[in-house]
């Protein structure tokens, strides 16, 4: 990736103003006690997502390349870095709910004043500091579905269960029973082809063995989850993972997040019936573990997922286009509607390097107690999935869009 | 207490509706995220407080009392009653920063809502339920001050330092060095008298035995206290409780809560330097006790601080008549600046009897593991206090106006 | 008491001789895995309460007093104190189950190595020396008391569940209806008389005033806590102060600690039937006002309760005169069997002053979150009670012999 | 497996003694109370590991398959079962240290009441149950390195220092610089061979494939580390994974466990020099992961160890061989002295399949959360080991023998 042409370049400014305005769009419809929401340590308030997308460019494209570039608020260093030990402290994760100030219009202003340095600054920057604008977008649409599951959970503490937004009522579909798509068998090759944006954990692209197995030609549906709900699943210590059956036990688990007893779910559309249809989505990696062996079956390694997804185009299916609510739907392809969770965890690629300087805390060091993810689901900005892409939680999160879809033994 | 006139209620009318009135002038400079602003559990939003207010109104008094008297929203019954067990479930404590719904303007709305109501039912109320409409203008005192304090540990705990409004700057104001007053000996009599607004815990009226000692003419000073830390106080075990010395270290306590080590503490008006002539504040029982220990002094009982201050007009001295900040002034008197911390734990006076009802839970369940302050504070609403008042809190607690008028055996 | 003759010094050599065997006689029966048993933080193993009272003894008499003394294991210094700030760094509480070292048999070396010492040096002590081993003394019965309990909360996390020794059988004993004793009116006088040991705390002597009260003929038996629970108590927060039923909830509290549901209790001498005459034991502050609430009635407070002993004989009663395991039996007077829970916070009296040196760390510095409890129970070494005595614990504790005598207003 | 002649049986039955009787050796200097700490919840005392190996015998083996067997304690059912969901309730983890009883020598009968009807029994089992006997002698063995790490951390605790026994001076050893040993690159196969004993997560045998690699010619000795720690590296967040750095943090970490300050560690034997020339022991994942980071080099993957390790004889290098204090020592081998962290998860194999019934939860419930450690270590009893064996520890535990070998990509 040495040289870009200028016109990749502007097609990157387009790409850029395109992620800022849907960022904007997703926090419209919030109030300033809306947007500051912090249900849990883990999530974060929108107003914090609009903010921290912004440190992001203003860190490490502008104050680093754009010499004559004059800060909006020092301050706003401080309060709106993550994680990144190298730039220095931070305020506290669980503490980013108490940021009453600076507000909602504040920090649109601030976007607004790095946006225009950006767009200033753009058509002189080298090829290595456009790849840092292509990290900052690809960095954005990682927020932007945050944005979503963390709103999500803050209104789900609300007893008054407000929408987000109105979402359209669930079509009329009937899902046919399971069926099973042979897997490859030998050796295969995963991670990232040279060429194009991908994260660094994606790479180096390495060869595999695939052992003979099948893999279900659709995601697990919410109608076959209330069966493992009506089977007892929940107080069956014999089909859980050890770790898992404490964590049920411990958190008195006995549905997906956000299922009421009563066939309904909360969502960012308000309450609702649950579609039966649909894929089961906010489970936890202990949960997708336990239904696959219920089902007599396992989840795929991401060795197995990412060949099985190799043909699809990750252009296509239930994915986020624009501000407003979403929810898995019935149908669906690889990629959209829910992450599916895999039996890999979250370890360097052979080979793989972190990257000197801040911007190398972004993935390598969270390679420790996680579990990937792949696809895509109805929260991830379109245009930002591929098969290679390598999405984590710990195994007990489910604020995310998570399903599972399972794979067995051939 | 069995008969009231018109006019009394005429005048009650006039006191509710100026009390009603402050609420909404304290939120008045708060935007939705500040209104919203939840520090720890046992702080509430203001917006928690102005909703509370209102829920003890229309619970005791329109629902119980005004036949034809329509909730405003059913559902808000659930969210705001705090803890009175009788009134059924309720929604938990340390999650009220997550309702960023209903909105201020909702709550605006219910006050006004209910407001007319109390107007509307309070010409032809029984002399009972007036009594009711009074214990509830205490109530709403009661949140004031709470809603300027919550706010204050809320606004606190943000790097930026917002003012919540404008403080005048400190008066130059010298303290002379403490004298000491003699208090009465023998047989007194502490309590509420009969007629007149106390809350239940303030009665009987009974008699006490005072021995022979002396009552500080001013509470501690911020300069007294500087001394106190100079002299590494707070890294010697022998002044503390046992209690108090394992708090000191677990929570890692050198100074007064809001005081940073360069001579600044953050207040209700933003940053700024410490004034050595005003009372000290924020500080626990434990400090206050560890403090009087050092000079060689102990707390005042409550029975020698009510006597003491018997003589006092409560009317006087430094406490809340309009919205904006507070901050303990130099000078003052027996009532206003800080609340004084005794050596007498929160306990039922002799023949205390918890009411029937709901109304009973307000002071009697909590006598147990408090102890008992005396006098107001500067954001105690003027009118709200009285020598026979019992404030109490845990001893560990310090986000109140809190500090300490020493005493010792004569 | 400034002198004491030498006679009185050979009478204290005897009670001295007399308090040190009864500690290993109550340790006899133990294994070292006995001994060194730690159920929870507060609770000590009895090797640790050999050792610590022998600590003591080498620590404030033989060290500071008897010149050419030669401590028996310099590091035991570190290890047994128990929370004298003074003395310097010592080992966690939590972790004195961890002491496997040093045995149980090197322990009762030690003693009689210290003992020899003190044998030796008594006869040529001054008289503030012999004060303190009579505080020695007591201390070390307190700590007897303490050995039976923690052992008891040892052993009864054992699903053996094995008994310390053996228990006579229940006498068949019917139990008439409570009545009432008219408590004195007016100024009475509490506290401990000059001469004769008492703890710091007990003094000075002073007036109280009491109201017209009634105080209960005997302690609130098994039989009438059965009632009680069957009255669904436990579950109706009515009864309860805040802090209580929080307790309740949180901790599942359905009954006093070592009740089976099945009508049995676990005691020193393994599981047996509830004994219905027996006064109830092992209750919380919490559970003895809240049974009082509903009985109608209330606690005593300490000068009530301290008025109505102060003509009751001390030595008499259920109290612990030899090793082997105690229970509460029907009958007993106002000592022994249980102690009684207090109305009244372990506050100061007036005019307290905490003595220098670490001595005077022994109770002033308790004096906070703490409730009083009077009498004795049938753990108490016989000749350690009297009416001034001052039993303090948290009001969550349970696993004393403690019970409750119920007061009402007159 | 699918026959065994008799003279297999007696084999067995010579190595099952032999195993029984170490597990005794290794107890034989405790003491009750030495035998019964625990000093956290994840250590077992001594004495719950003599009595949980027995029980596995009598529950899985002569239970099950010696119709006659009456057991010894029908109670020791609940209390020695350690996590068999199958098998029904048990005795909470945490409070196994509150055992006092059964004794030491309770257990010890009921161990010979098992080996005596297990050796009667043998000679009729058919070959399915004596390969249960075989999964017991191995489960026993995998307790008896667990008896000796956790008595190790549960001695730690005593100020006293207090040795297990003797340990012989370290020798006079000079260590050579590290050497780096090239690893075979392609296919590889890794796994259990059919035919003698492995654990289920052991197998199937499957291939990988390695990428070019070095791996380091010996652990890391405890001089390197002293670098390490010189080098201000348990302070430098870059080096660490997030949790790992979190892990630092919160429980203050500066060197490996045992350590003290002074350049002395404590051991079975008691405290000693730190030899430098011998492998760093007791690490966590993380701090073996940091220190691979610093020193420019990673964690070998489980296949690149186990290829690494196909041709090393596992019954050489530094074992357990008797009762007795063990210590890492320099020099060594593949197999013995420390366990070596990898870079691998512990997951299941391609095709693996737990097993039905109890047994089933031996080892496959646990893959989650865990990373896996290769080789053997000084306190692995002889005979244990080999290259497919997969030991494994959640990344924070340090109080096994568990130390670092480096590999690097080529």
């Amino acid at each position: 990736m040495a040289t870009r042409s200028h016109s990749l370049s502007g097609q990157l400014a387009d790409r850029l103003a395109a992620t800022r305005r849907l960022s904007l769009d997703l926090a419209a419809p919030l109030s300033e006690a809306d947007a500051n929401l912090q249900p849990f340590p883990d999530a974060s308030p929108a107003k914090w997502h609009l903010a921290h997308t912004t440190w992001f460019f203003e860190t490490f494209v502008l104050r680093d390349h754009a010499p004559r570039y004059r800060p909006f608020d020092e301050r706003f260093h401080f309060l709106f870095n993550s994680y990144y030990e190298a730039e220095g402290d931070r305020h506290a994760r669980p503490k980013r709910g108490l940021l009453s100030r600076p507000s909602l219009a504040e920090v649109r202003d601030w976007r607004a004043h790095v946006d225009e340095a950006l767009a200033k600054a753009m058509p002189n920057l080298p090829a290595a500091t456009l790849e840092l604008i292509e990290l900052g977008i690809n960095h954005e649409q990682q927020h932007q579905e945050l944005l979503l599951t963390d709103l999500l959970a803050g209104l789900a503490e609300n007893p008054l269960e407000p929408a987000y937004g109105e979402l359209s009522a669930p079509a009329c579909f009937a899902i046919g029973p399971l069926t099973w798509l042979p897997g490859r068998e030998g050796v295969a090759k995963i991670g990232a082809v040279d060429g194009g944006f991908a994260f660094d954990c994606e790479r180096p692209k390495h060869d595999v063995i695939l052992t003979p197995h099948q893999i279900a030609a659709r995601p697990v549906t919410n109608c076959e989850w209330s069966e493992f709900i009506a089977g007892g699943c929940y107080s069956n210590p014999s089909l859980w993972l050890s770790d898992g059956w404490a964590w049920v036990q411990q958190e008195k688990i006995t549905a997906p997040l956000y299922w009421h007893g009563d066939g309904t779910i909360f969502t960012l559309g308000g309450r609702r019936e649950i579609d039966g249809a649909a894929p089961v989505s906010h489970i936890s990696f202990y949960e997708a573990d336990a239904f696959a062996r219920w089902a007599g079956a396992r989840l795929p390694t991401e060795a197995e997922w990412e060949d099985f997804a190799s043909g699809a185009d990750p252009w296509l299916g239930h994915q986020l286009d624009t501000g407003g609510p979403v929810i898995p739907r019935p149908g669906g392809g690889v990629f959209g509607d829910v992450w599916q969770w895999t039996a890999s965890a979250y370890l360097p690629y052979p080979g793989f390097r972190i990257a000197e300087g801040a911007v190398g805390e972004y993935n390598g060091k969270f390679m420790s107690g996680q579990m990937v993810l792949k696809g895509a689901s109805c929260a991830t900005p379109r245009g930002h999935s591929r098969a290679s892409y390598r999405n984590f939680f710990p195994p007990a999160a489910r604020w995310q869009f998570t399903g599972v879809r399972l794979a067995r033994d051939a």
